[in-house]
This record gives structure tokens, sequence and C-alpha cells, in this order.
């Protein structure tokens, strides 16, 4: 394994558009991290938009950044004070890793610390390589029933998670769904998860849709022309009633506005999409009818309960996975994701072992 | 239907150990109120222990009462004020109905109103009979996908959703139930539709655990000499973890005790099974893991997601009917409810239609 | 006292810019109702409102309509089913008593029922008269010790509670409150009472701000020329830190942008001031920095506490009251909270009782 | 200075009924730490407690135990990864500093941690001594106008803020508070800085009731030989309505009895008195009227709401501090302690500045 060790293949944006496959060092973690030998790492839009941008609003890619947050791996070596991991352990990784513990972090709002530590958030490297040191207690063990695949997907998830818990979907919610991309997807399948009775999607391609009938939604709708107050009707009319929690993955401005006027009153719109910086809003529509509007920032405390979710083997996101390249091939899997095809790009990292 | 609707035949209870069948009139509804034609009415433990017992805790039969509380049936008159519902729904009745506007109700906890109406607790009339009416605004209209017995089984089913509700459980819970009789049965039920990741369900009898599996234990646990930290230190065994939310169904005082030195620090137990007045218990073990207890007094705002949730198809709750009876035949079916047989005894009111 | 009811002078709007005192019929108290000798009623900014454009939004004067809702009256008749209360008791007035026990009432939310009864809202009379009948279960008796103007301002006040408990306003909370009018004030108020450590408010306003500064304001800024970043910055220059809630009363564009920009990560924005229909807001930045956005529609549950708290005596909201005025001289009286002076203006309904 | 730190005096248990002032050397902060020079510490009961008894429940001393926990002082040097304090910054010590970013502490409830470090709980060391180093993010900075006995009286301030927080006291809220011991004071402060409209507090001694007259208790009742049901009713009596939360502060079981019996259906009893570990309580009567039961653990997240509302000079808890000696009187202060003498005593530790 020495040999091996030797190399560090990773992926490396050096600024816009300037995407590379180069070596760098094995790091040794310090006496709160683990090494580890990363196994599955899913592209995320975010890592494209570096690529291509070379920034996101004021995070500035500076300097080579590795990219990559979605992600699993097995433990090949504990820092000094590591007592909850060992080598052989297999884990999903929390790419939020607070470096102080500030305000938010005592609070159990760890996401909002301005100093944290994000893969693949300029300075920050990630984890789209063969060998990546982390703070371990941001490495949670995966049972032997959940794979690596189900454990580099728990990113996505938790978005969903955040997004659902903050909009408390709960049993029997009705939920109207802003866009079925990925996350739109990941949304879907935890308000499910989490009791909703009823999910309406919406996007302008028709093909999504489809994917999204397929892993649940109980209604879908393809944006044409429709005006917002036109969709929020629409939505009223699949549900026989309004949907008590709007998820807004889109980041349109009319999305944003269908979601206020379509939520039932004394519900939430919950604002996971980013678009532009101001937006034209009715907010009087939402204010006096006490629809609370909240953004998620990342996520916390989503890892344990989507591993709990994962092992009862009582939800399938396996069909979100759609392409696999190994890590060698990663331009061309950047490019597959840059193209929109499928749902999630998977990159195998091990070259052992390239299974889910 | 003039000469039908003459005899209201009902199942009363005139004191402790005197249960009869006989006929009422069928009575008018108020302003806001509707009349129904009974169609299911589940038996309910409480409607044994007044027949058996003449009083529930401060609640004494000192007149005849109709008994039955978890109930559905066709809208066949509604009064002058009410406009949301028409003769020909079929609803599901909730039997506590606020009679005050008081300051619980204002709250949105109308369960405890000291003036609540509530079917079949004395001095209030049930709805074990032909004909009823009700309360306008707790009769919830059935989609056409959603049987009867399924509308009667709402009332049960809303045992369960409060508790959880009131537990917190979420997606991923590890939830503890003690006892495997319907209530516990719902609550496992309900705990799983909520996203619990795994339940753990203890009893002393086999063949319930036998049941509570069929429908989605985990894991069970057949009760013998245990103390309350045995059963703790096995409950842990076999989730890997202490549950996050106990929920006790049974009243015995071991098993509150095992609920408290049971939950994980932080977490919540439930008591729904009432035993004795007084118990002993190590009420320092809860507050200084600040595991906090907290009692469900029935329901409130259950019905609505309740039909949303099984209209969805998402779960089945039918499998705990195990006896129907004609109305005809009330006595017979309340002697099977007393001596524990099956899970949940149906009365059919409706002569034309015993259908589910 | 025959004679005096069979006048019952009153204030009313027949039409925009159409304000007349004319005699009513004397009500009759339904079985849940009470009949009042309106003793105190405050002007609101919404009854010059209907005076001044004959609508507020969708609410249109299509028929004369009595004015007032902040109110407090002598009972003198009660209805059949009363019990709660009795002639000769002094009583606040909630103005919003829901007519439905809809699913909004369910759940304590009865501020958001559609079809809410509410005091000088079109089609709804208001109190602004001699005599007037209303839901007991919306009457709250005074303690000896809190005068009838008191029990009128129990209504602004509420406006005040609504917004700070939805904001979260707790022990050491800073916050800042945009805007100095009325409600702006109460909002002060009530932040203290909460437990708030310091409290900025802003206006355009020199003397409102004084007045500010004179019932505890911690700090003022008199806004002029700033952009809503430049306040966001003065703000937490003041504070040491960014406020944790933001409650703004003005409805100002500019002001709702400086509520997002200024309010720190995690915390919440409450918009109480109604502004244009759609507005331009950086809705990104509070979505990333997880900043809640609540509106508010008037208020529920609120009475009790305020109560409570005016019979402690640990705030004074008398200084609020800054004119008085026989209901004879209604006209006058508007006339005067048209032209802003002041603070708020209290009609003195009962010709026998002029006192506070 | 050198030389003065080249003696660190530290008052140490070493066994049940075996504490001494010795010299022990003065630490050197870690990199996330600060090295204090302590200024004012309190004796708290479990100070006194382990001095007596050697141990409380599990907690036991075996080596050598440096007590105190309520504590301020100035900083006289960093560690080398502190930024956010400097030397000569005046702070307040939380006493209780996670050594794991485990579960609890994500979540925001590292009180619950099993691993916390906290101040004189066995094997760790307190600060009852001239130096001390400590966790930099469990330090606060005290403003110049809160003095370093505010500081130290944050420790137990936070306890009532933690108990009054958990049973949800706000604006308008009647209190129980039983035990009028300092615990009992501070959760009687607490209740009244956040809104809270009556409280009535009990103790058997009447001295300790006169206190809590004189800091703001509305009601006073000296227990004699009244039954717990006696005492709910007299609490009612003097409320004209039930306490909607219940601070039971003494740990005596019929004190927990008149907890349950006393407060309103849907309110909460806290826990903060520790008694026997069994105790026999009418459980039902609380589950049936939903009265929560919740107990605290230390507390969190408390230190920043205390400094801002001690900075804002609404509530003075000086009058706390009845006693005061130099370190070097120790003992003789934790016999003043032991005998139950006035509220606080305070311990001096820096011979150059014995003021308050």
């Amino acid at each position: 394994m020495a040999e091996q060790r030797a190399e560090n293949l990773s992926v490396v944006v050096h600024r816009a558009g300037d995407l590379r496959l180069e070596n760098r060092p094995v790091p040794e973690p310090g006496p709160n991290e683990v090494l580890l030998r990363m196994h599955s790492v899913g592209i995320c839009g975010s890592d494209v938009h570096y690529w291509q941008n070379g920034r996101i609003g004021d995070f500035i890619v500076k300097k080579p950044m590795v990219l990559g947050h979605e992600a699993s791996g097995t433990i090949i070596k504990v820092g000094s004070s590591v007592t909850h991991l060992k080598p052989g352990d297999r884990v999903a990784i929390e790419p939020g890793a607070p470096r102080d513990i500030d305000e938010f972090c005592k609070i159990g709002r760890y996401n909002l610390s301005p100093t944290i530590f994000f893969c693949a958030t300029p300075p920050d490297d990630g984890n789209l390589c063969r060998y990546y040191a982390h703070n371990a207690s941001f490495c949670y063990k995966l049972p032997d029933n959940v794979t690596f695949e189900e454990g580099a997907l728990i990113e996505p998830l938790s978005v969903g998670i955040h997004a659902c818990r903050r909009g408390g979907v709960t049993l029997g919610s009705k939920v109207l769904i802003c866009g079925a991309g990925p996350i739109g997807l990941v949304c879907l399948l935890v308000a499910k998860m989490m009791g909703a009775a009823q999910v309406v999607i919406t996007d302008l391609s028709a093909s999504r849709l489809e994917k999204a009938k397929e892993i649940g939604a109980d209604f879908t709708i393809q944006i044409k022309k429709e005006t917002p107050k036109d969709m929020a009707c629409m939505v009223q009319g699949l549900l026989n009633c309004m949907p008590d929690i709007t998820v807004e993955c889109s980041g349109a401005e009319a999305s944003i506005q269908t979601g206020i006027y379509g939520t039932r009153s004394g519900g939430t719109l919950i604002l996971v999409g980013l678009g532009p910086e101001m937006v034209h809003v009715p907010i009087v529509n939402a204010a006096v009818r006490e629809v609370d509007i909240k953004g998620i920032f990342r996520y916390c405390n989503t890892w344990p309960m989507a591993i709990s979710m994962l092992a009862s083997k009582r939800v399938d996101i396996k069909p979100l996975v759609t392409h696999r390249f190994p890590l060698e091939k990663a331009l061309e899997a950047f490019e597959t994701t840059k193209k929109g095809l499928g749902v999630k790009v998977m990159l195998k990292c091990d070259p052992s072992d390239q299974n889910p």
C-alpha cells in the first residue's frame, strides 16, 4: 500500500475553465482526524460551477483547490485522539466541520458558523482524490448493509432533509417541490420518508419529471408559459387544497412567486435554489397569510438520521446514480454532469473496488 | 327510509355489567350538526371498561349511555348552518367536539378543554347505533379510496399520531414501544409512517408480538422476569443505541421505569397507557438526563393528517380489523373484545351495507 | 337606562371620505354573546384608512360600517348560554372572533380563519359606538387594577405580542424595530417585557424617536439618505452585533431590505408593516444565512397574557394615549389621528364616565 | 507578577470531610485555552456536598480536586489558537466545556455530552484558586458595566435560565417555584426577566421567603403540614388560576407531587432539585392533563443571554451576594455556606482587588 499511497490522484480546479487531474501528497491526519481511502464521490452542481466560473458568489478560487464533497471511503489511519473510529471502518463524510465552537456551533446550527471548514469551498480542499484526511467527528460509520454510494449520496440527501425539516414536513403533509433536478428529487424522496401524503413537482423538462414520477411524485406539472398565479391554481387543483409546504429548488423568480401565492396560509416556503441577488416578490401576500419564508444553508445534524434511514432499507436512493466513472476519467465525468445528463454522476476513487 | 329511521338500535350501558341493545329515538341535528347513518364502529377497551366497571376514574355511568366512539358513517341530513358537508357524504367522526371556545380551544389543544363533548364518556352518548347526530365541524369527509372501516380506525390511529407527534418521532428515529395491544400497534404503524428507522416493541404475549412483527416491528421482546434496567439494556443491545423516544402503552409501573432508564439522554418518554394513580419511578434519572416525560389525553388535530395518509395508500391499517359483527350481535362482539381475542372488533351498523 | 339605550350613537363610514356620527339600534345579544356599554375605543390607522380610501386591499366598504376595534366596556346583558361573564363585568374586547371551528381554529391559529368575524373589517361592524354585542368567548374580564384604556390598548399591544412571539424575542435578545409609529412603539414595549436586552428603533421622524426613547428604546436612528446596507451597519455598530430579530413596522421596501441585510444569521425578520404588493428584496441573502422571514396577520391568543402583564403593573402602557375625545367629537378625533398627532387617540363612549 | 504566580493558592477537597487550602502549580494554557487570574468565585451547594460527602451520585472524589465553578477573572495569557480574547479581558467562565463534538454537542445540547469537562466535578478541577486555565470558547467577555461578581453569578443564573427556558416561561406566565434557596431565587429573578406576570414561591423557612419577597416574589407560602393537594389549592387560590409552569427546586417528593397536582393542564413541571432516586408520584394525573415533566442537567447556551441582560442593567442580581471572604479564608467561607447563612457566599481570589 505504501507505494500506492505515494500517489494521490486528485481532481483540482486551478481557475475558471481549468480542471486538472494531478498528483498531490497523501496527507497526514491530525490528532482529531482520520485518513481515508476514498471510495465514491458524487459530482455536485457546485463542483461544475467552480470549474466553469471559478467562483460562487463571494467564494472565489484563488489557488488550486481539490473538488468533491459528496463522499464516502474507508479509514486507513486514525489521529492520536480518535477513539470512536478505527482503520477498516467504512464511513460517510460530512463535508462541513466547524473550526470553532462559536455561538452558532453551540446552539446546534454549526452550518452557520462563519469559520467552518467545508470541502471544496475555497480555500478548503475537497475529497475527489485517492486519499483524504478529515475531522473524525464528521465521519460516520456505515452499517454493512449501506453501500459506499449510498454513503456518498447522504450529502445531497442532507439538503433535502434540512429543507424538509425546516419546512416542517410531517405525516400527511401536502408538498409542492419546484424543480426536479437532483436536489428537487432528494427533497421528494425525503418528504415521502417523513410521511408526506402527496407531492407535486414542477419543472420545465419532461424527462426530469418522468424521473420524479418514477421515484414517487404523486403529480407532476411541466411548466410552459403559466404565470405564478396560474401555477398556484394548478397545484391547488391537483391536491384539492393548497400545499402546506413549498420547497423551491430552482432559484427562479417566478418560482419563488409561485411558492408565495401557492402555499396555504400558515404554511412554509423553503428556499433551496439560489437565483439572482435581488428578486421581485409579493411579500405582503406571504406576510398577511403567515406563510413563513425560510432558506437553508447546507445542513446540520443530518448524517445520523440519514444513515439510520438507509440502514432500515425503507427507502431506495440508489436510482439517483445514473452514471459512474473511474477517478482517472474525472474530466469526462465532469463533462457529463455539465451537459445535465442523468441525475447523479459518481466517481469511483478506489482502483481496487469500483462497486457501488 | 322513514320507516327504517323510526328505529335506532343502540348499544347502551346502564350500569356496571348491564349492557343492552335497545331502540332510541332518531336524533334531530342542531344547526351546526349533521345526522349520520352509522356504518362501522370499532370497540375500544374503554367501552368494555364502562360495561364491566361502570366507570373510568372520575367518569361514572350515572344514567344509561350509548357506547362507541371509533366511528364512520354517511350524512343523511345537515343542520341549517352547515355548509361544508351534504347528505351522501361519507365521513369519519372525531368523537371529541369542544362545547366552548375556551383557553385550551383557542391555543389548539381542544382535547384539554374541561367542557368538551366526547362520545361515550359519561354523560355524553356515543355512536354505536344506527343514527347519530354530531358537530359538523368534527366530521371529516372520506375520499372514495378510503373505506368506512379505515375511517373508523382513525380514532385509535389518532392516539398513535398524538403520541408520536408529542414524542417528536421523525426521520430516522429509534423508538421503543411498551405494549403490543391495539394502541401499541397503532403507535408502531404511525411511528413508521413518520419515518422512524427502527422500532422495538415489548409485551408479555407472544401472539401479540407476532402480530407486531407482521405489521412492521423491527424487533420484539417478550417480557418475562426482567427488571426495568435489564429491559433497558436489552433494547439498547438490539438497537445498538438507546431509543430516542419511548412510547409506554401498558400503564405498568415496571414499564414506565423501563422507559425512564431506557430512553436516551435528551429524548422523550410518552405515557399512553394508564396504570395506578401513584407510581414509584426513578425520576431523578430522567431529570438529569433531560428525558422529558409527557402524557397524552386523547388527541387533537389528527383526522385531517390521518385521512391524507390513508388516501395516499402508503399505509395499510386494515389488518388491524380481526373481527366483524352486525350491530344486532353487539353483545357477542363485546364478549369477544373482553376476551382479548384479535386486535380490533368492528361493529357493522348499516344493515344494508356490511362491507369494510 | 332604558331611555339612554334607545339611542346608540355610532361612528359610521359610508364610503371613502364619508364619515358620520349616527344613531343605530341597540343590538340584542345572541345566546353566546354579551351586550356591552362601550367605554374606551382607540382609533387605529386602519379606521382612518377606511374613512379616507373606503378600502384596504380586498376589503371594501360596500355598505355603511361602524368603525373601531380597540375597545373595552362594561357588560350590561349576557346571552342565554353565557356562564363565565355577568352584567357589571368590565372587559377588554378581542375584535376577531371565529365563526367556524375550521382547520385554522382547531390548530390555535384562528386569526387565519377566512370566515372570522372582525370588528370594522367590511362587512363586519366595529364597536365605536355606545352599545355593542360581541361573542362572549372573546371578551376578557379586566382586573380592578387595569383601566378601561389599558383594556382598549390591548388590541395594539396584541400586534406587538404576536410579532415578538413569532420572532422569538426572549431573555437577552437584541432587537431592531423599523418604524416608531404606534405599532413600532408597542413592539418596543413588548420586546422589553419579554426580556429583550437592547432595542434599536428607526424612523424618519425625530419626534417619534423621542417618544420611543422615552418609553425605553436603547438606541434610535433617524433615517436620512442611508442605503439599507448602511442602515444595517449602523445598527450593528450600536449593538456591537447584529440584532437577533428585526421587526419591520413601516412597510417600506428599503426597510425590508435593511431587515434582511441587518439581521444576524439564524435570526428572524418579522413583517408587520404593509407596503406595496410587490417588493424588490435580496432574498438570497436571507436564505443562505437562514434569516427567516415571517409576517403576521393580526394576532391570536394574546389577550390573556396581556391582561396578566397589565395586572402585574410591571409595564406602563398608559403614556401611549396622547389624546382623548368624547364620542360626540369623533370626527375631530379622526382628524387628529389623520394628522399623525401624538400616538394614540382614545374615544370615550360612555357619557357618564370619561375617565381613563 | 512572576513571583506571585509561583504560588497558586487553591481550595482542594481530598476526600469526604477533608478540605484544604494548598498551593498548586500555575497551569500553562493549551492552544485553545486562556490562563486566568481568578477574581470572584461563588460557593455552590455542590461544592459543600463534595466536601462533606466526597461524592454526588456516581461522581466520586477519588483524587484531590480543586473546588469552585461559579467564577470570573481576568485573562493574563492566551493559547496559540485563541483570537477572540486577549490579556486584560475580564471574563465570566462557563464551567462546562465539551471535549468531543459528539451527537449532543452537534445538536446544541452540549450539557448532555458524557465526556464534557466540568469544573469541580470529579475528576475535573474547578477554579477556586488564584490561577486557572480554561477552554477559551467558554470564557465570555464582560462589558465594563458588569462586575466580576455579577460575572460569577451567571453560573447559578444559568440554572434558572435553563429551567425557565425549558419550562417555556414567557410574557404573562404564572409560575410556581418550590424552594427559596439560591436556585429558587435565581429562578424567580429569571422568570420575572422573561416576562412572568406572577410568581408564587414556597419554602419551609420564613427568612428565605422574606428574601424572595424582597427580590420580587408576588406571593409566598410557608409550608407547614399541608398535603401536596392542599398546597396545589393554596397556589391556585393566590393566582386565581393554576400556574402555567412549576419549577421544583427542593427535590422533595411532596413538592414534586405538588408540582403535578398544581400545574395547569397543558403546562410544564420543571425538575431542578434533586432528591431521592425513586419517588412516589401521581404520574397519571400529569399524563392525562398533558402536564409535561422535564428535568434539567446544568445548562447550555446561557452565558451570552445572561451577559446581555446584565449589561442592560434591567435586573439587579447583586443582592444575592450576602457574604464575602478572601480566598485565604476559604474554610471559614465554606463553614458559612454549610450553615445555610445568607444566599451566596463569594470568595475573592485576587489579593490586589477584593471589590465586587
